[in-house]
């Protein structure tokens, strides 16, 4: 049975090579095709549309960066759902806003279809290194199902709860991350105003209480200013924006966060939304 | 030779009480008498002013909740610092603001004294156990004089740097606990919001890279909604108001600590500022 | 030429009326009939549906809360739009975001039709008196067409420029309202907590240089705390909340926005949505 | 009698002119002689310390930029204050925090002298006029015996209440321009983005409801981004500092104060503290 995998960017592109790896029989699909050539020189099947994808598979992953494009490569003209044998499976590992999700579950059950919403924690390296983490909204006879796929992929699978529940668990972890890696760079910028190095800050306070574990891995980014991406600030930027958006739908206020949405927004504006997200460092304290 | 103790709230009476245990005669002060009583059962010497305190000690620790109660014990009309013997050590283990730090070790000096700024990273239960984090500012010598009274008090003793670094680091330090617990905090409403429990957020999120080692001392309060203080929200919305006056003294602009900020405030006017700073998530997602 | 108008809310009511002072024969249609009673004892026609109002109009005016509502009023099931005869012309004076607009404008041509935004700068009282100001976006020749109508209605009608920009004029106004209101509101806060009398405050500062001549508009509010909606302040949050999304959209940053915008949440949130906007000011500075 | 004058920046060298003008005999101080220049032309006294004015006159004004530098020219090594005649008056008419103003107050009739915060409303162009608003704390015999002199500086003289008062009216003034600025400067942002040029953004929004009076003098600037200073940003981002002292000092939050704080601490850390505060358009939209 051969799996489909659409988005190939960052993150894909290296899920993809794991499930390879493992030998499952691929049919990819991505945008500017270069990005699959990989992969085909190791036997996967390049085709030329969604749609293509959906005709010769049972299960299909997405990996793509906006709502929009998750909708148009399932929807679109081209897109691969209308396409699919009865009673197949899409997993979108998208971040995207939960009420995004419940609609696309809600179209696909009654097209026939099962959903699941599994989106990933962790960036490049996890995704390299197969260690990611899915946190899966959904039917739990068809998180069993695909569990030997995301396993390849990644190290842990938790069933968080039904349709949408993936979504929302990913949407509040990024949003964490997002203030914390914003709060972050306002520290240094803080303390090595005041004559503390920007070592002995990371030393300190990456080993202290408030040193999350992500941190660590952002350490030489911040000490050596090399802020290539393994997530990009755009990426966190709009995923700031969804939660925000899904704030507004719940009728509930989140002040901090929209204050490091702004933050990001500035970044972005400035230039840094293809860098690291940790290049926040870079806009509040610019390297002199 | 007996040590000073003046400040004996939350901290101090815990800090002092261990000194005790090892073995250190003391001399003690508070402005509220009765918080002295366990301490004089065991031994300790109760002054009736930070003056008699300077009178008797060649070491004073203080341990205070605002820069304006530490300039009265030490400058006040019965301040300790003109009472010591030439050449003493005060070492103060508030949490003040840097510019704060650096007058006051410039008065010691100037009186023929020698000064630390020695704040702790830890609360109530690392006082309790002595297991708090020194973050020393001030001559090498100096610290390694004290260490052994620091270090029955803490299990570590980090010299950062010359005077004020300490009251530096710590200062970011806080700056960052306060950032991360209202980033949680909002993160728990927004998934809650969505129909995720509180005990499968925290699970996800504490264990996940966004998990700071100290939200997991905070579970508990966050689940039972017991928020009774380890470190009561007013003070840590004192340290951000200081973090913020700081950036100004130094011409830096941190957006995201001064909404943070706010939100404490918030907190605080709605009558929270005597909880655990961790109710910042009662303010928050107020319990039904 | 009967004139259909949809949506008789606080604004669409008064507006709807001034057309039927002026002799236009109307056919209007709103969700609870109820609110049409008063028109139709005056002679006119009430529709079941928005359907229906199509089938007998050229000109539809339409004065709804939020973009879906309508959406939903022009293209959903018993959508006007499809009903109208060739070449008529929709006017949406409802607040919407601007890239809404567009859609709408570009739906509307592709049938054959002619759109125009007109959103109304003035809340209640000038509705009732016919003081609105139009900010319209479109074509030159539909605004001459329609003015007429339009200066029954109000006091000025501005044509800012093609299909959209009397949505975006409208958005910055709304947005600027809010800061200045929200701002305004802390004003007071801190004036009262000063020492100073609400009534010296506003006198003062609403007569200063800093005095926004809709403030004057809200002094027996702000004094008397009597916050009877004529913007309600969950209208006024929408709006900035279609701004912040605008913002997305356009790549900025806005972050004074943001964080009034999450002010109003936190009022909404408070159970104040459907007061006057200005009922910020009691959320700010809770009536003791 | 003469009159003493401390402080010729922007404010204070136009405001002593009028005085000049209207017959009075001047004793003027200035850190930077060089600025007091054409008053000594015109026969004014320049002193070599605040001291000096302190033994010429009965009447002494001061116009600083921050309470660290009237407090200095009062009470520091020369300062004036000390050596003035029994019983007599100053008038502080620099921007300061209420309870600087009230400690200076204490200080000033503990020493047998009479006191008056007499900040003004109205900035350069006002000030060379004399239509600057005094906005006054203290005695009403104080304020009426000073009165001949600040209407020759102004053309009203507001009695707010009692010390520190007037203080406290300028605060909340300068916090709603400084807000009202910002937002402004937001708008056309966003408004430009979506395509309405400067030139119709600023006439709508300028001559609607939600125009300040102060905005229609920025027009210019705005448009042709010459940001010369009337009102430096750096003197209104220490306004706004101090404001959010004042209100951690009353216990109050302050949420959209502290953000516009933010963005103005961006601005000047972007470098545009010298230029007027309407400069922070500049910041959020820069001239491409």
């Amino acid at each position: 049975m051969k799996v489909g995998f659409i988005g190939l960017g960052i993150m894909g592109s290296r899920m993809a090579a794991n499930l390879q790896k493992a030998g499952h029989e691929l049919v990819v699909y991505n945008r500017t095709p270069e990005k699959a050539e990989d992969l085909v020189k190791e036997g996967a099947t390049l085709a030329s549309s969604p749609e293509e994808v959906g005709r010769q598979c049972r299960v299909v992953f997405t990996m793509l960066a906006t709502p929009e494009a998750v909708e148009d490569v399932a929807l679109g003209k081209d897109g691969f759902l209308k396409e699919l044998p009865g009673n197949s499976l899409w997993v979108d590992s998208s971040t995207v806003n939960p009420s995004f999700s419940q609609r696309m579950a809600q179209i696909t059950l009654k097209m026939g279809h099962r959903y699941l919403d599994a989106p990933v924690s962790g960036s490049l390296m996890p995704a390299q290194t197969g260690q990611l983490v899915f946190l899966v909204g959904g039917e739990a006879k068809d998180v069993e199902e695909v569990k030997p796929l995301l396993e390849v992929m990644g190290k842990a699978v938790q069933h968080i709860g039904p349709h949408g529940q993936g979504a929302s668990m990913k949407m509040v972890n990024n949003m964490l991350f997002g203030q914390i890696m914003a709060a972050f760079a306002e520290a240094l910028r803080l303390g090595t105003s005041l004559g503390l190095t920007e070592e002995v800050l990371c030393q300190t306070l990456m080993n202290g209480p408030g040193g999350a574990p992500f941190l660590k891995m952002k350490e030489q980014k911040l000490l050596t200013r090399d802020f290539s991406a393994e997530f990009p600030l755009e990426w966190l930027h709009k995923d700031l924006h969804l939660a925000g958006v899904t704030a507004y739908e719940q009728g509930i206020a989140l002040p901090t966060l929209h204050a490091a949405k702004e933050l990001y927004a500035q970044a972005k504006q400035a230039g840094l939304g293809q860098e690291d997200f940790s290049a926040i460092y870079q806009f509040v304290n610019p390297k002199k």
